[in-house]
C-alpha cells in the first residue's frame, strides 16, 4: 500500500486528533464486539516506533485474551477493578525490562550504549521506567489510533503481578490496560483538565 | 468549526498513523522557520487530554523561547546536547509536580482522592513520575499531530535544571524535547526496532 503523507508542518487533521486525544475516554465497559489479533500487533507495531533513551525500548506487553491467563491476574486487581478487568476482551498487562541493556548492541549500533548501563542498576532500573512508561503513553494512543479503546488503570498489586506474570524477576509491572470497544453508554462525565497557565510558562 | 469525527472502530487512517509514528523522527537539526505560540498551546492542549491516575495531571512545562531562558539551561545539558539544544526555536522543560495531590479536589471532584497521595509522599512521587511521563509521551506526539517535530533528549544534569528552574522545590524535571519544524537533510538513519515477539505475548 502507498501511504500518501500529510505536507510536512500540517497537523494530522481534527477527526484524527479528536480521535486520539480530545474525543477519546477512559473506558470501563466494552461491547461485545471481537478484538481481532491483527489490531493488537498493529497498536504495538505503531507505539514501538515512539522514541525512548538510547533507543532502548524497554516496553514489554502480555495481552491477556484467554480465560486463564484473565484469572490468574484476578487475585492482584484493586477491588474497584476486578470485574471490569475480567469482563475486557483484552487486557494489557505492561511492563518495563530491568535488563533492556542486554540488547542494546543491537537496538543502538552505533555506540557502546550497553556499558552505560550495564554496571549501575539503580541509573539503568530509572531509565527504564521513564522509556518504559513514555512507550506505555505511546501505546494508549496506539490503541486509539487502530480504532480501539483503552482503560488505563493503576489500582493493582505490582508485587503479585510479576510474580504470576515475570517471575524471572528482570521484569517491573507498570500500567494495566483495559482493552475492546467501549460502551459509550457506561462512561463516567469527563474530569476537568488543566488550562495552559495553571500547567506551564513560555519563556 | 464542527470536527467530523472518523466512525468509531475505525482507525485515524495510514497518513496521520505515518505522521506521528511510523515516518516521525527524532530530530536533532531544526529549519529557520519560526514555530508559533498558538502551536504549542494547541499541542499542551491535546496532550492534557490523555488519561492519568487519578486525574492528577502532574505535568508541568516550561517552553524556552528567548535566548536568555535558553542560556539559563545551557549549563544542565550533556556536552552532546547543548548545541543542538540551544540552536532549537523552542526547548520545552517538562516536570512533573511532587504536590499534585493539591490539586485533587479540582481534578478529580467525585472523590478524596488527595487522601490517597497527601500523607504518602513516597507513593504520590512514584505516582506523578508515572502518569507525568504518560504525559511527555502525549506531549511528544501531540507536537508531532500539530506539524511540528520533537527531538526528546534525558542527557542533562536534572538537579541543576531543578535548582534553576523549579527553585521551590517541588517539581521534579524528567524528559527535555527541542522544537521545531525538522531539518530532514540532518536526520541518522533510523535505529531498529524489536519484532512483535521479542516484546510482546498473546496469551
Amino acid at each position: 500500500m502507498t501511504v500518501v503523507l500529510n505536507a510536512r508542518g500540517a497537523g494530522i487533521g481534527a477527526a484524527a486528533q479528536a480521535q486520539i486525544y480530545t474525543e477519546a475516554r477512559t473506558h470501563n465497559a466494552f461491547l461485545d464486539r471481537p478484538v481481532p489479533n491483527t489490531l493488537l500487533i498493529e497498536a504495538l507495531d505503531l507505539a514501538k516506533m515512539g522514541p525512548t533513551a538510547a533507543n532502548q525500548q524497554p516496553l514489554r506487553v502480555l495481552f491477556l485474551r484467554s480465560k486463564e491467563a484473565k484469572e490468574r491476574l484476578r487475585p492482584a486487581m484493586s477491588p474497584g477493578n476486578v470485574e471490569k478487568t475480567m469482563a475486557a476482551p483484552v487486557v494489557a498487562i505492561t511492563g518495563y525490562d530491568l535488563k533492556f541493556y542486554e540488547h542494546l548492541p543491537f537496538l543502538f549500533p552505533h555506540a557502546d550504549a550497553k556499558s552505560w548501563f550495564a554496571g549501575n542498576p539503580e541509573f539503568a532500573a530509572r531509565s527504564a521506567a521513564q522509556s518504559g512508561t513514555l512507550q506505555v503513553g505511546y501505546l494508549i494512543l496506539a490503541l486509539r489510533a487502530v480504532g480501539l479503546d483503552a482503560g488505563p488503570m493503576g489500582g493493582f498489586d505490582a508485587a503479585k503481578v510479576e510474580a504470576e506474570f515475570f517471575p524471572e524477576g528482570t521484569i517491573k509491572a507498570n500500567v494495566i490496560i483495559n482493552i475492546g470497544y467501549g460502551d459509550d453508554a457506561k462512561l463516567f462525565p469527563r474530569s476537568p483538565r488543566f488550562a495552559f497557565d495553571q500547567m506551564a510558562k513560555i519563556l
